[in-house]
């Protein structure tokens, strides 16, 4: 089958799903999104692309922004960024605050929302929020090749009014020391990269900047590239990692707007987006259709 | 550079380095193993092995048997035993009984020691321990292609004489129904699967059944191979799983003896042995010489 | 109202409620035990006893021979008992492992299960398993001054069977170094010492030794007796204690078999029983009729 | 020996003590107080002060203003209280977010920081923060039949300024929906309220409301007074209560400016002062002073 007919199989499969998970409800923006919708874009080595459904619908892409971000923190501060964030799953939700107290302030990894707040704390080193913001949507306005991607300004509001559990994470990190600015600030930063929209077709373009592809333009260094991929397969779908890594096998990072960015080093960047999301807060049907599609591509970093 | 030239390399390197890491202590066999040995073998899909150091001694694979014991137990029940053991990091030591008690006894993985304990029990149900042991080592010499591999007795009984908190996480698991034989019976199973001995030579050959290379006769599915591997590279380093992916970018097990099994998905299979560990159990030597293998070879499964 | 006036009243409310918890499951001997089994009994300073309901009939008194052992530890090897053992709250169930993990095998208390073995093991420093438990029944009979208070053996047979949570607690303060003896031996004390049966009438009586009351016989120093007494308050009841202190006002020990020891310091023991527990492990309608007692008698440590 | 012979002979022993524990380090106006203070004041029943010391200067109360707030709060909403906050020791730090998670956004009792800011919550139900706090002072001044007590601003400003882990704990029961009000306005009086300073002698008298004294003008009902001294006892030292209560035998409530209100029911209210702390936060001459006292005064609850 070519990849356009194994689109087009899943894309039905999905369609003829009853359980579909439940929509992020704690803001407006994200609960009214109909449940039914699913989008599903491939994009070669090359810039091709396949897609089915509503790929091309722009949505909210919240904890696929860490991906970026961490990627810019690393080229700002490289190596430095690990005196502040660990490597590690963290076995625990995302938004945990357990392992901060026992561990010193230190988020386990830059992937779960403390981890998180502190890399955009480190972008903030040498940026003022708008900047910071600013270069953010440029890096992924050329990743995609696509200037026509926005901050969602009313997404970002709503996280910041319900935001309590993420200013309890950012006012904990400062008690530690581990928070360069105002809580406020820092988290004023976060709440807009994740409210970030794109559509798959963007998000699969983008995502082409972490698979090492030959004759591609590199943004970031190959080694580097590889550890991100690393860090997404051991923590990219917070406490539903390894789960994710044994039944897809390809790095991953989901959002809790039902979208998941998967990588295919050296072949392929893959973006699903299904809204209905597991109890662990990763989209369920996401999820299942990119696992349909690993296996019947044959894709999988283990062989 | 050849891959021998790079083992000589790598060889020279780790002869070298003043801080070996500290071997285990908890037993006579382990603690008096000299910290200064160190071996490396790489098995190519082929069978050609390359190899420096003590690459021909035999050492105490201790955890890295817990990937055989998956093998089999998955042989025998399928995706049954995920009822009884989990596949997510656990974000706690080898040894923690803290999750047991959160999560209602089911380990988080069949990699730490609780999880571990569950996958023998269950290759127990159809065997008795000594037909468990026997099939285990017949089936770790078929794919090694070795008949000199044998059980060490005496690191099975000191492990025993020592294994309190192993024995504490026996009963805890049958507190919650999920142990099925006394654990005495699934514990002597469990401490001798771990006194199995191998040499480098012998394990990276062994390993050859995890990395899915054509022309290569299989003993167990590819797809269980993939699923395999997903598990080593989310969990097969403990609370160090996270760091391994980052820094070697394939998937690994180790053990308390020094070993590490890393596999290379289509390519090859690694066997390292130095005896001196990380504070959280893995072999500091072990995984340095990984790394600088993986990254000359250009081995990665992140492209 | 006069004292046995109180209790009849008390006698009378409580066999109007529907509501009774439920009897503890894990041994047949204590899930046979008849719901509506109810008694209480009050020995006055003087030795004078007040009682209604079922107040002769024998019962398992669990948990609160951990009173006893506590007194006859602290006896033998005084304050160096805490360098083994806690003083504080656990904040977690009786039977956690939680702590003991964090805390280097220190448990919190000597009244949870792992603070309680730690003590049984103390005893048997210097007396073999017969010899303690002879010791301890010895102990009891004199301060009840009634020789007719036995083990019931078939009871600690059950324990023994079911005691997995126990034995993975002992195994695991003895992987801390804080177990001198085997965990069969100690457990098997243990066990012996949580099947002695007593009515409330004989609990009420013995109970007495830690009351400080003038003119009668000292088993322990009058110090020893109220720190005793503090420990009961602050941890008599697991993590229900800090709620027995709240509406009741007096200290406490509470057994799995229904029955609580309650300490009127200076002027009288109470022993009630009621077979069914809350889901802390606390008998539900023994903590009511006590707190009705109390308050009707106004007796109150706290004014 | 008189009370006043005793209290002398504590000021010479503690004047000796060569390790005094630390001062409070986070605000300055803490870390500047001379750490060789030492105050101590017993009100009788009567309104007769004994003294020693520096028990006429002023010193910050810190967290034994809970104990007021708390009076305050039940007389407001009663036993509704107990919706939003539990009775139980935490088992752990005075600051903990820990049980927090786990327990839903209930914390485990009126005394640890979690639990105080939401008691400080439901009394601006019915006040604004300046309403509030002047209904507070008021209410001590009342019961310490003494108008010279007041807030010091500037404690309460340098706390909002480092009260970063307060405002975690505080954003946190936000997310949990158990904090009505902003962080920054229930924090805002919250800070105030644990800025009141008083001297031993005031803070002694003050304390009588909490004794249930015959004769004496009764600020709250005598039930609730002996309920709030059973909090004391479980809960007054955060994970030093079993400790306190072991030793000293008193319901007491500390406060990280180095003082200690314990309450003598039917008899007196003792207030210690003394800068230096233990690492779990609490006075350490105060505890021992106060132990002594009780020891030659012979007051102990438990008989």
């Amino acid at each position: 089958m070519s990849i356009q007919e194994i689109l087009d199989h899943i894309h039905l499969e999905m369609s003829r799903r009853d359980n579909r998970g439940q929509v992020a409800s704690y803001i407006p923006e994200l609960a009214s999104v109909d449940l039914n919708r699913f989008g599903l874009a491939v994009a070669m080595a090359d810039g091709q692309v396949y897609s089915v459904g509503d790929a091309d619908v722009p949505f909210s892409i919240q904890s696929i922004s860490k991906v970026f971000t961490l990627a810019l923190a690393l080229g700002k501060v490289g190596n430095k960024l690990w005196e502040r964030v660990g490597r590690e799953p963290s076995g625990n939700a995302f938004n945990s605050i357990l392992q901060l107290e026992h561990e010193q302030g230190i988020p386990r990894n830059p992937f779960i929302n403390a981890g998180a707040i502190v890399v955009t704390d480190v972008i903030l080193a040498s940026s003022s929020p708008a900047e910071a913001l600013a270069e953010l949507v440029s890096f992924i306005r050329y990743a995609a090749d696509d200037s026509n991607i926005y901050i969602n300004d009313a997404v970002a509001l709503s996280e910041k009014q319900t935001g309590h559990r993420n200013f309890a994470l950012a006012h904990f990190l400062r008690s530690f020391d581990n928070l360069d600015h105002a809580p406020e600030l820092t988290l004023g930063t976060y709440f807009h990269q994740c409210a970030i929209e794109m559509s798959c077709r963007q998000l699969a373009l983008a995502g082409r900047f972490l698979i090492n592809a030959s004759g591609m333009p590199q943004l970031i260094a190959p080694g580097r590239v590889r550890r991100i991929n690393a860090l997404m397969i051991t923590c990219g779908h917070y406490d539903g990692s390894g789960d994710f890594a044994y039944r897809v096998g390809l790095p991953g990072k989901s959002g809790v707007g039902g979208g998941i960015l998967v990588t295919v080093p050296g072949k392929a960047s893959i973006a699903v987006w299904s809204p209905g999301l597991t109890p662990l807060g990763n989209s369920l049907l996401g999820a299942e259709a990119v696992q349909m599609l690993a296996q019947q591509a044959e894709w999988s970093i283990f062989g």
